[in-house]
């Protein structure tokens, strides 16, 4: 049966002391709000409502959902007041109304659904938390019979209600007709002069109708982002869990609190990932793939066997990175968007590699720029040799066949072609096509220069 | 009302496993004896008075404060015995002495502050903590009406007196002329021989005079520091303080378990600082700027907008670095003394830059020396070039001037000045001055080597 | 008196999704197995015998102990018909027999040792633990005097024995003769039709042998590794042991949470390692080294005050690498097999060295790469020179004399040698000898290219 699911994501955050609406800030890369979409996006849901206000254009612009609609909350007068507005949007033939928080990034589709199901279509269901220490939460005050009474607000709880360990975390579901009823007949006269949500509560008491808890699984998932230690709290949280996730099903990590995670990563059996290593994007890691300590990685693909050493930089972002099978990569490599490389190509410290693919068995070990290049296999890349692929106002292609070997310090002016099997002399710069199977340099004569003498230190 | 206040830092701190004195180790680059006096800096003193001894000479050239005297104590009776020989130092004006201890660095100016107002100038005011576990601590005994009656060593304690949670920790405050007086009482009639300064306690008691203790806000700000276990944890919560200011300040810390800052950082709004960074010295960050993940960075001004990537080194020590506006730098880059890159330049991967300024929009991405260098606007520096700066003797000047376009794998031989608009070839070696808009290289004709085979692999 | 030693590494251990046998998953760079091979190498052996099973070959081939013998227990069906496996092999004049788990890798020997005193010839000893949660753990039933009455497998226990806080690790030692024969009579008439080794302490028990435990000496000790989540915890306790015995041998660790060590590390005093560093295999570190951030070294001899800057990647495997006495190496420099400086080396960012000395004072600081080359004193390496040691077949050698200086972006076509105190001009490809004394060039005049006009930008 389809739901409205209503998210409040009007807050401004003050204590992030940023420009940014709050639910934007980013856990793990992506936006507070979208980890609560992106979470219940299997959800059956006649409507998705997001209640923006403080940085709403923001907020419509990046939040991204199924069949979403935003309703705005201007100005902002309570948690009653924000569901308020969402009530014209609601699908009335939906009997049940989900409402979760877009500051709190973790909560899991099964607990939502649990408190869908506690609803049944005629209950009021709050989603609670058992702490050891739940200051700041409301309190859910009950009968002795276990029967939910009420919440009491953290700042109004006397000290034997102070005591009670479980908390309301701010989400609930609700019948839609009771809710939008309950919403109508909420009042603000109270020392804020707020409307609030929570009020609903006393009425669905006051009117019998039966008010249940559904007890979250853990603390982690209604935690909420305040501030940027709550935040950095919350990051560690689920890089942890992240972590904890690859671990179980057989990757390998040095040490799961030195592994971030921004994105997604599917990783083959066997897979082994070093200490300080950060993931972004879509990376995907072949089976026995190791990767080295340090290494940062966005969006590429590295195939079975490949070796990733340490202080290796990856970014594939839009054009993607490709790496084959057997590879070796590192230490101190640069793979840029549209590095493709093939079986087991080398590519050694201080090498650049972007927008080139490199045929199976190619190396470029030492020193190296490899940039618009096409480059054959077994190719012998020399150190410290560049592409000039850019003249100051366009770019132009390399090609280097099969089985050349390229000198040190060797500058490939582009466009260019080096034949297949060809050998250029080291500190040679190439700007004329080289036929195949020939050797070729452009080098000057090897002279002394007489009557020298080493310069001598200047007195200052 | 001034103070007298005195550190004691004669300690030799055995456990230390070190020739450096204890209260010379650093946290967070700074030895552990100055934190306290630059914490304690604002305080209103007559005397600052610092107790050496083990290392004597060493503490007194560092320690550095606003009229700061060094009293030794040699041999070391004990920390009575050190305290007396602060006695001729004191300024008798001054009607409380409050005394430090130096190997004690986070204790916090408004606890210092409580301290000596709590002594009020006729109490004997002792600085005490609340524990869950005191072991080692000596405990503080107290009557039934809460009045400190004295404090019981640990190993003297009896198993009750044990589970007193409150702890005595060594630092206190007293009136100067019944401190001096009480000093001048002790007696070294124990097992050790030594003189306790904690003897004072039952001299107060005994004349009646009141005793009282002002408890630590945290344990962090008690802590001493007797091995390098010790330090690494003290250092680790005095980063976490740092990390926990600068994010409700605004600052996003992807892991504040993996920030390290060894001086002071200012940061504007919307800052973002990925994982594994060190700052060290005096490090600006402009509004927005962001910092990749693993970047070191020392004594640097990086303005608005700048966005360092992952692997980067900047150390600015003496000279200074600035990073201008909108500029991008690394990943792999290397900023050192004198470097001044304007607005949007671009430094990219394997690029090292040295006593040398680039003006707005220049551009040197891939693998690059620049030493001692004055780059013009929008020049573009390639890829694999290099200042020579350096004739073995003397550094000399590289001038180039704006819109240059500089090919790759060049050698400018200072002193040589490329004027604006040039371009030189790729491959060249430059020793000459040229002139404004040409086009100039040095480079042999390329040729083929008639006759060449491919060397074979020899046997081995 | 010598022992039995059997250690059990037969099991799978389908947890870690993994083909490789559990027990050869590394726990700092080491085999699990190897770790209780290693620990308990000093105990005096009549016989050490691994029972393998699962990956049998596998773990034969890479275990490694003096007197190791091997027996397969195939196919498994429970620990007591794993240890009468190794029955056979026995040594029955060994009186008492130590049972050991491959999976349970920092169990100390201490703890062996207590075991086999507490078995003392005639009681069977079991190794347990006091934990504040023994889920899972086997308790230790005894009766109101103290004598230990049997096992409890957690499942089978009732609430109140799920009370007792001392749990069975698997450990044991027993009397040679009773052990062979407990045995004989195991039975596998239970729900898993196995044979349970626990079963033999009611036999004990029946027979009135008495069974006394001893407690391990922290759950470290006893924990074993089922899943690569317990793996890397087990890493993490593993890397904070070393690093707080090093730390209390008086080395400076930034951060123990962020230290790996994966083999030996020798540290002579005031030695310092920055925050991030991963050692593997020997390393040994002279008086005053320092070890900037993030740095990667394996197999490396470094010399007294020799420093080392961030981001550096020393890789000594097989041949080694030796860092002279007060040499500087860094930032992002990376010193390969065979790389042997001497005193005050420098060799700087983005420079490679491989399978070359250096002598004393030498120095290559920027963007170079020296390999199988010999390069004596003082001798000055530019900017972006390289050593072309391989001709695309053949890897040949470079000599560069004392005091020599190369110019920047120099190819030195090896076999080659550079006379002492001879200069390279800068841009030089130098494939013959150079005599002492000399200044040699290979350089194309500098000219200028008449007629040019600066590329404009193409419309795509």
């Amino acid at each position: 049966m389809a739901l409205n699911m209503v998210v409040m994501a009007a807050g401004k955050g003050t204590r992030m002391k940023s420009a940014l609406p709050k639910v934007l800030h980013k856990l793990a890369g992506k936006p507070l709000l979208q980890h609560v979409l992106d979470t219940m996006a299997p959800l059956d849901c006649a409507a998705r409502i997001v209640i923006t206000g403080h940085g709403a254009e923001q907020v419509e612009a990046r939040a991204q959902a199924q069949a979403l609609r935003f309703v705005r909350q201007m100005p902002q007068l309570g948690t009653g007041h924000a569901v308020q507005q969402a009530v014209p949007a609601l699908d009335a033939g939906a009997p049940t109304t989900l409402i979760l928080n877009g500051d709190t990034p973790l909560v899991r589709r099964e607990t939502a659904e649990a408190l869908v199901a506690a609803s049944a279509g005629s209950k009021l269901a709050l989603l609670t938390v058992v702490l050891d220490d739940p200051s700041g939460y409301g309190r859910i005050l009950r009968d002795a019979a276990g029967q939910v009474l009420g919440i009491k607000e953290h700042k109004d709880a006397s000290e034997a209600e102070r005591q009670i360990r479980e908390g309301y975390t701010g989400m609930m579901a609700a019948p839609t007709a009771l809710l939008t009823r309950w919403l109508g007949q909420l009042k603000n006269d109270n020392a804020q002069g707020e409307y609030y949500l929570t009020d609903i509560v006393a009425m669905a008491v006051a009117e019998g109708v039966e008010v249940v808890a559904t007890q979250a699984g853990s603390e982690t998932e209604v935690l909420g982002v305040n501030d940027p230690v709550q935040l950095a709290d919350l990051e560690r949280r689920f890089q942890r869990q992240q972590a904890e996730t690859l671990m179980r099903a057989g990757v390998r990590l040095m040490d799961p609190a030195r592994f971030d995670l921004r994105g997604t990563l599917e990783a083959g059996a066997e897979v082994e990932i070093d200490v300080g290593c950060v993931f972004e994007g879509r990376v995907m890691l072949g089976e026995g793939v190791r990767i080295g300590a340090h290494c940062v990685i966005k969006d590429a693909v590295i195939q079975a066997g490949a070796v990733i050493h340490p202080f290796t930089h990856i970014d594939g972002e839009a054009a993607g990175v490709e790496v084959g099978e057997g590879a070796l990569i590192g230490p101190f490599a640069r793979l840029r968007p549209g590095a493709k490389l093939g079986r087991e190509v080398h590519i050694g410290n201080f090498v650049e590699v972007k927008n080139s693919s490199l045929a199976a068995g190619a190396k470029a070990n030492h020193l190296a720029y490899l940039g618009d290049a096409t480059v054959g296999e077994r190719v012998n890349y020399g150190a410290g040799s560049i592409t000039a692929n850019y003249d100051g106002a366009n770019k132009h292609r390399t090609v280097i066949e099969a089985d050349v070997h390229i000198g040190s310090n060797c500058v490939l002016v582009a466009p260019v072609t080096i034949g297949a099997g060809s050998t250029i002399g080291g500190g040679s710069t190439i700007a004329k096509d080289v036929p195949a199977g020939e050797l070729w340099v452009a080098r000057a004569r090897q002279t002394k220069i007489p009557g020298w003498t080493r310069p001598v230190k200047l007195k200052k």
